[in-house]
C-alpha cells in the first residue's frame, strides 16, 4: 500500500522555486472542517480574505480569487480580455513565458513573441525598450495587450514592470498590460496599481505558502471595462459574476473553501510580519545565495544584477556536468529537492529556491547540501559557498521576525 | 480578528447535500507537507488516484481529474467536445441543469431544453422517451450532444442514465452522452463504460468525502477522438497533455498536490467499506429519511420513487410557511445546515443531505433537529417522522461497516 | 498493520462519561510542534494556563498540574497532605469512591469508610449528617482528613460539597477536606475557595474535552500549611517546587507541553462560552436525558434528584437484561459507545455521557441509539424517551452558544 | 490574546537534547479522536505499543508505560524495588545523576553518591572498577540497588553499563541494577536483557520523537520479585497491576491514550528503518558535530572518547564567554534553541542536539548557526567547524534512509 505519509529520519529540504515549504499553520488551518460555502460563517471568511489579497498586490481593485491552480489563472487573463484572433505581444523572458505564449496560441490568438536572441533571453529581464518599439510601430493598434513575467520561476529573473508601463505610455499605446507574478506575489516587491497593470495573475504555493489549487487576477478598471466587449468565450473564468458575489463575501459556484481557509492563515502572517519586513528577508536570503554561488566559482543564471529575483537562484554547471544527475545525487544523499532546468537550460543548470516559509538556517542549511552534493558529483569549486554566505549574513545584523 | 477555528460546543451538523462532512481522516491526509510534483515520489501518488478514481467511475478510459472545483468540469466537457454553435440537447431536471445550460450558451453553444412543465420537471427526473422523439427528429444530426444530470442536488431527483443511453440507441443518434454526477458519485450507483457514457463529470465534495476544489471528466474513446475536431478554444481544460502525462503519474500544469493526497485517502476508504455497502448504506439512510418525511404529512419534492436519490431529500413545505425561515430557525437553534430550495423552489423546500461520511447516529440527529425546528417553527405535522425512522432502522439489521 | 486512523463511515458516537469527545480545535492545538520548556515561549503558555484553569476551579490559590493522569492527582492529594498511618474518613459514593480508599490503603494510610448501606449508598451522594457524627466523636482528631467525592463517575450522583464544609465546620474538626471532581470540573458548579476545599483532585479527560494525560491538585493555604509537616514520601508530586517554579510559568521536570497546548485551547472555549454557559448546556441536555428515561420506564440510578449529575445518567436496566450486551449491541449496530456498570453495578446499568463538547442534536443522536438499541435487544419500553425530550428541548428556546 | 500557533518565517530549530523535533506524522497521528481505553479498538493499540516498546528496549520481559513524564519514571523504579531507609549506590555522572540522587532522598531512601571528582566526574562515564571496588567492600549487602545514567543529557557522555553489569557480577554481589536511559533509548545502542539490568528508565521525548508525557519502566524477573517484598508506599507507579492488566492491552487506570497513538507512530518509523540503522545515523551526525567542535578549537565536554554521547554533544566555551549568553544570540539571530549549561556546568558550556528526527541537513544548519553565532559574539575559532563537518559527511557515501 502506498505510505503518503512516510517520510525518512528528518526533514525534507523542499527547497523549489514552488510549491515551497507550507507551514505546519497553514497546514493545520486548512484541516478545519469545510462548511457551507452558502452560510452566513462563509461570508466572513470571503471577506477577509478578498480584502487582504488586495493588500499583498497592493491594489484598491477587485481580485479575482479562482478555486484552480495557477495556469487557470493565465487563461482566465486572456479569455476575459481578449477576442478570437486578437495580437499579443508577449517578451520572451524564460520557460513559462514561452508556455504562456503557448497558450495564447491554444486558445485563439495570435502571440507576436520577441526578446533577445538565445539564451541571452533567458539571462535578462524584460527590455522594454524592445516593447516600446515595437508599440510604436503598430499605430493602428492592433495589439490588444502586452503580456510579461514578472518573476520567470524558470531562470531566477526578475522583469522591470514600471519599465513596460513607461514603455507603453511612452508609446501612447492603448494595449492592455498582463503580468504574470505567479512564482513572485510576496516574495518581490510588486505593485498592480502603482506600475499601472491592467491583469495581474498568480498562484498560492510560492510566496503565499500555500499548496496549489488557487490561483488569482487582480484587475484594473480598464481590465474589468475590456472584459465586456471581449468575445473570447468563458463562463468558469468569467470574472463578472465573481467580482459582483464577491461584494457579499460569497462566489457563484464552489469556491476551494479549505485553501481559503489556508490563504486566511497565510494573510496573516505575511501581513503580521509586514510586506516589507518580508521583502527584506527574501532579498538576504538571496543575496545570501548569490555570493555562495560566486564563491564556488559557478554562474548565476541571471546576467543582470538589477534583476535579480529574490525568489530563486538559477546556477549553472560546468560543461560535462550534467545538472540533473547532480540533482539526483542530492535528493539520495541529503533528502534535498532543487529545481531542474527547463526548456532550453535543460541539464544545464539547477534553481536553489528560498522563498515563502524559509529562513537563515534553512537557506545554510540547503546550501551545504549544494555544496556537498558538488564535491560529491566531482565538481572542483572554486571555494567554499558556505563559508562566504556565513560572512555575509553575520554581517547582517537582523534578528529574526518575532 | 476573523475566528475561523471557532466553533461552539459540539459538532455542527452539515446536513446540505455537498460540501458533505470532511471525515477527520482526509483532513489529516490533506495536511501531509506538500512535495515537488515533478519528483519521484509524487509519481506514486498519482498513478494510485488515478488508478482508483477509474474504478469509482467503472470505467477502463481515462478520468481527468482538474486541479478546479466542479464547475470547471462541466466546462470542460463542453470544451474538449463541441464546437462554436454546435446545437446541444440538454434537459431541464432542476436548478443545476438550469446553469448548465446557461453555461452552454456563455460558451456560444445553442442549447435546446426541453422538460416536463412547470415544477414538473423538477420533480421527476430525465423522461427518455422525450429525448429518443426529439433525435429522431434530427435526421441531420445537428445536435452534437445529449447533456442530462445524473443526481440533480436542487430536488433530490436522480435520472435513468441507461434509459437516456437506450433512446439514443434506438434513434440512431450519434451525438455523444455527456452526463453531471457531480453529487451523485460515489453515493449512487453509477457506471460510465456499462451505460454508455461518453463524459462524465463530477466533484471532490459530495460522495467522495473531500473539500471542494477537484473535479473530474470520465472520458470514453468516442469523446476523446471527438476532442480532436472540437474547436472550442481550450487550454487549462484540454485533455490531450493531461492524458498523455497521467500515464505517468504527472499532470502538465501544477495538480492540486494536497487535495489528490485527500483523494488518496478518500479512495482507501470507498473501496476499503466496498462500493456496494456504500451504496447499500445511502439508500438505507435516504429510506429512513423519506419514512421520516413521510410520517410528518410532508410531500417529497421527488415525485417518482424509483428515481428517489440517495444522496438526499428535497422536502417540500406547506404554504404559508417559508422554508428559508425554517432553515434558518434550525440552524439558530442546532447548529445544523440544511439546504436552501433554488430557482423555481425558492423558500417552497428544504433540503437533507444524508450522503458520504454518515450514519445511522448521524441521520436520526439530523431528523430529530429537523421535527424540533419544525414544531418550534409552528408547523403541524402529522406524526413523528423521528418514531418512524428508527421504527424502520431497527428493522434493518444492518451492523455498521467495521 | 494495525490502522489507528481507521473509521467506518460516519462519526463514532463517544457517549461515555469521559474520555469526552475532543474537539478538532484542540487536537489541532495539540499538534502544534514541541517547544522547548526551558525556553522563553514556554513560560507565556505556562502563565497562561496556570491562571486559566484557577477561574475553572474558581481558587485565588495555587493549582498545580501533573504530566500524569488523573488517578495520579488522587495520589498527589494524599501523599502531599499527610503521614503514615494517618486516619483518613472516606465516604462511599460509588466505584470510584471505592479505588480512591484502596489507594489510600496501598499508601500506607488508615481509611475509614462510611456511607449508606448496599446500593443505596451508590444512589444518593454524601450525607454530610454522617460525617459531622463521626468527625463530633473524633474528640482527639485522629482523623486527618475527609475526602469526598464530588461527581461519582461510576453512577451519575453528585455530592454537596458545601454541605460537607459545614458538617466539618460544625463538627468544629480541624481535618483536611480533599475532594475528586475529576469527572464534574467545567461541567458541574465547583468552588474550590468557596466550599473551602483544601485540595481539589481532577483531571483533563471529562469536562476539559482533552484527552487523558494531565491532572490537577487545587490547594488551600491550609493544606500547603499541611505539606510542610506530612511525611508520606514524594518527590514526582511534591507541591513545593512546582508552585515555586510556576511563578515564573515553568515546571521542575519536563511537562506535558502539548497536552498544555490543548488545556490552553481549552480554557479559551470554556471562559468564551462563560463557565455559567457551560454549566447551563450540561443541565439542560442531562434535564432532556432523565426525561428520556424516565419516559422509556427505566430507573434513574441517582435516587435523589438535588444530586442529578449534569455529566452522566446512570440507567438501569430490568431483570433479565444484561447491560453489558445491550451497551455490545448498541456498539455494533450504531458505532456508540456507553458507559459500562461498574463495580456493585456490573451489568445492571448503563451509563450515557452528555457531558464536554455535546449539544442538543448530539445527545438526541445519543438517545435514538439508546432507543433503538433497547428495541433490538427485544426491552419493552413505556413510550419514547426520544420524543418526551424532543419536546422538552423545543420548549427550551435556547440559542446554541455562538 | 497568546497566539501559541504563531511562528516567524521558516522553521525553528529545536537543537536541544531533548524534547527532540517531533515529527509532522507523529503529530498528526496524535490528533487520531481520542477514543474509549475500555473499548474493544483500544486493545489493540495497546497490544501494539506494549510489544513494539520491548524490541526498543531489547527485553523479553514486560515494560510498563506511565501515563507520566521521565521524572515519574525515575520515582517508579525506586518506589517498586526499595524500602524506606535501603541504601542505595548512585554514581554521579553529571546534573541529572544528582536529580535522581536528590530524589532518592527525598523518598527516604539513603543514597550514596560516588564519582570522580570536580567536574571530571562529569567528563566521563561510570567507572565501572569504583563500582565494584565499593560493592566488595559491602560483604553485608546493605546495598539494595546500583543506579547509573547510561546517556546523560547535561553532558553528552554515556556510560558502559555492560561494564557495571560485570563489575556487579565480579564483586558477587545482588543488588538490583537500576538504569536511567531517558535520554538514550532509541538513539544510542541499549539492551536490557543482555546486560542484565533489572529496571530501565525512559521517556518519550528524545530518541522515541513524541512530546513529553509518557515514561516506561523495563523490568526484570528479579525486579518483579523485588517489587513483592519492596515496602515504600505506592499505587499510582505500582508495576503488578499494570502487568496484569496489559496482558490483554488495557491499563488499571486511564492511560495517555493519544500519546500512545504517537508512540505507535514512532514505533512503526523506528523499526521501519530499523534500530542498527538508527544508531550508525545518530553515530554519523555525532561524529559530524564532534568535528565541528574540534575545527572550532572547542573542546568537547565529554573527555572520553570510547562513550561519547550519540545524543547530544557538549561545548565547552573559553574563559570570558558566557555560554548562555551565545545561545541567547544564536536564538534571537537564527530561531535555534540549544541546551544550556546544567549545575556545575552553568555558562560553561553548550549542549547540542542531534537526536531523533535530525538528518545530515538538519544537523549542518545546526553547525552554520553555531559557527555564525559564535562569530557574532565576538569568538576566535580556529578554523570552521561547518567546513569540516562537511569534508566528513561527504565522505561517508550513505544514502539517506528511504
Amino acid at each position: 500500500m502506498l505510505r503518503l505519509d512516510y517520510h525518512p529520519a528528518g526533514r525534507h529540504f523542499l527547497q523549489i522555486p514552488g510549491p515551497s515549504p507550507v507551514p505546519d499553520c497553514i497546514l493545520r488551518a486548512m484541516s478545519y472542517p469545510t462548511i457551507d460555502h452558502r452560510g452566513p460563517e462563509f461570508a466572513e471568511l470571503g471577506l477577509k480574505v478578498i480584502d487582504g489579497i488586495k493588500q499583498i498586490f497592493k491594489t484598491q481593485h477587485p481580485v479575482v480569487i479562482y478555486p484552480a491552480s495557477g495556469t487557470g489563472a493565465w487563461e482566465a487573463a486572456l479569455v476575459n480580455t481578449l477576442s478570437p484572433g486578437d495580437t499579443v505581444l508577449m517578451y520572451e523572458t524564460g520557460h513559462f513565458a514561452t508556455l504562456w505564449k503557448k497558450m495564447a496560441e491554444n486558445l485563439g490568438l495570435n502571440p507576436e513573441f520577441i526578446g533577445l536572441p538565445g539564451i541571452e533571453g533567458w539571462r535578462r529581464g524584460v527590455q522594454a525598450d524592445q516593447i516600446e518599439a515595437r508599440l510604436r510601430q503598430d499605430s493602428g493598434h492592433t495589439i490588444k495587450a502586452v503580456c510579461v513575467v514578472h518573476n520567470e520561476t524558470s531562470t531566477g529573473v526578475t522583469s522591470d514592470i514600471a519599465s513596460v508601463r513607461k514603455a507603453m505610455d511612452a508609446a501612447g499605446h492603448p494595449a492592455l498590460l498582463l503580468v504574470d507574478t505567479i512564482s513572485g506575489l510576496a516574495s518581490a516587491d510588486y505593485r498592480h496599481d502603482e506600475w499601472g497593470v491592467d491583469v495581474t495573475v498568480s498562484g498560492s504555493q510560492k510566496g503565499l505558502m500555500l499548496p496549489p489549487g488557487i490561483s488569482f487576477n487582480a484587475l484594473s478598471p480598464k481590465a474589468l471595462e475590456a472584459s465586456k466587449t471581449a468575445r473570447l468565450p468563458r463562463a468558469f473564468w468569467g470574472w463578472d459574476e465573481i467580482v459582483e458575489m464577491n461584494k457579499t463575501g460569497y462566489w457563484p459556484y464552489t469556491p476551494s473553501t479549505n485553501l481559503l481557509y489556508g490563504l486566511s492563515e497565510a494573510l496573516d502572517m505575511i501581513l503580521g510580519e509586514g510586506l516589507d519586513n518580508v521583502f527584506i528577508r527574501h532579498n538576504r536570503l538571496a543575496e545570501a545565495c548569490r555570493i555562495a554561488v560566486r564563491a564556488w566559482g559557478l554562474e548565476i543564471q541571471c546576467a543582470d544584477p538589477a534583476v535579480y529575483s529574490p525568489v530563486l537562484t538559477g546556477v549553472m554547471t560546468p560543461e560535462g556536468i550534467d545538472a540533473d544527475q547532480l540533482r539526483k545525487t542530492i535528493y539520495e544523499r541529503f533528502d534535498m529537492s532543487l529545481g531542474t532546468g527547463l526548456g532550453k537550460m535543460k541539464g544545464r543548470m539547477y534553481r536553489i529556491g528560498h522563498l515563502g516559509d524559509c529562513n537563515d538556517l534553512t537557506l545554510m542549511a540547503t546550501l551545504t547540501g549544494c555544496e556537498m552534493g558538488m564535491q560529491i558529483a566531482g565538481m572542483k569549486l572554486a571555494g567554499s559557498g558556505v563559508s562566504a554566505a556565513m560572512d555575509y549574513l553575520v554581517s547582517q545584523r537582523v534578528p529574526f521576525n518575532r
